[in-house]
């Protein structure tokens, strides 16, 4: 049986790290909102999920997966679910929880790239935080970012494998989400990026590697590949690329 | 072994999470930046990890946890990790993950409580982010904590063993962790908390239950259990409780 990724069907976000994972590993999977409503999916089923006070283990919020009757939330916890599944993941248990603890950390990344934009809430609108935004940003872009760049690219060059993977000697769901991570930031902050890439040019060629997988590569060039845009986590807004 | 916790000496914060399941589990192990320096442990030996270019699975930042050469990051990745070892969790997959699921969200409920106070950056005082603090916690007050307090309550009332524990019919982290949440937030915003509690009583009843648990009176009577503070992510300004 396929996989359901339940997300939201607009924007990358963080189901992108999902979709990464299912599309390398070339998996069975159904993007649920993103089919019409008339054959029983779309957002409905996806509102469905969150709304249902009689699920016994409800999601609290997007990204969730559907393995038959099991559901499963939170991105990295998903990931990790996938990961022996798929392939994606060293099989050692010390490995598998060195993979998710990387894997945390990239959440709190993302979550704090959210932030720069929607530093006060996300209730609100950009523009009715956009002074307060453009502090944190330039409080990321000065400390967090290199601090982010720095570990990942410690890790990277500290992996006694040598292989240029994050973890162990074989692509995993961190390196693909690595990927995301240079791509969004790419987006969201072009000239920062191009001042502190080159610096960190271990990940970099991570980025490339990724991009030319087969799998990976086809499923950029196709429509199932959402662009980035101002209704995402990584979000353009001149102001804050500082 | 002893496990070694490494955590921050002067505060509660994350650590406070993984020390509760150590305390409950009456487990040894060792508070190592509490100790003092002459021991070749206090402060010294934990920055020694943050610092050390040449460790090959460094972690971004405390609470981590080293079992014997083992060292493992990220709060909630610790408790997955003690979790079974300490028959603080279920022992089947899909009720592992769910509880891990359930401390993920946890850990997403604290980060939202930090930028309550520090809503710009970490890397600034309180003082100077007053005014945007002010906005983000009246958002949290209203929408973010209500959002998050009925959807633990939904999982502990739709918990099918109906035994009153988050997960599965016995104790687990998921619950110590509740205990602390209710803890915090009634020490950050005694008002807030007031009106909202009585709607979220099976959280009060956990608390208690919680509270009142041997070792876990034990600990929280002891000078191992630190006060609540305005160093850490629980503060205490009048201000910010509307």
């Amino acid at each position: 049986m396929a996989y359901e990724l339940y997300y939201w069907p607009n924007i990358q976000g963080r189901g992108e790290f999902i979709r990464l994972a299912l599309e390398e590993a070339g998996t069975d999977y159904i993007d649920v909102a993103r089919l019409p409503k008339h054959s029983g999916r779309g957002m409905p089923a996806l509102l469905h999920y969150l709304a249902d006070a009689e699920s016994i283990q409800p999601p609290f919020a997007p990204p969730f997966l559907k393995d038959g009757d099991f559901v499963i939330a939170q991105t990295a916890n998903i990931l990790f679910y996938l990961g022996t599944r798929l392939g994606l993941a060293p099989r050692a248990e010390h490995e598998r929880l060195w993979a998710h603890q990387l894997q945390l950390t990239v959440a709190d990344l993302i979550s704090e790239v959210h932030d720069t934009h929607h530093p006060i809430a996300s209730s609100l609108y950009y523009e009715d935080q956009k002074k307060e935004a453009k502090k944190r940003a330039a409080d990321f872009i000065a400390k967090r970012l290199p601090k982010y760049l720095a570990y990942f690219t410690q890790v990277l060059e500290q992996n006694p494998r040598r292989g240029g993977f994050m973890v162990g000697g074989r692509l995993s769901y961190v390196d693909l989400s690595m990927f995301q991570i240079i791509e969004g930031l790419r987006y969201a902050f072009p000239k920062a990026m191009q001042r502190l890439e080159p610096e960190h040019s271990g990940l970099t060629r991570l980025h490339d590697r990724v991009a030319e997988r087969p799998n990976i590569a086809a499923y950029l060039a196709s429509d199932r590949r959402l662009p980035f845009s101002e209704e995402g986590i990584f979000r353009r807004y001149r102001e804050l690329d500082t």
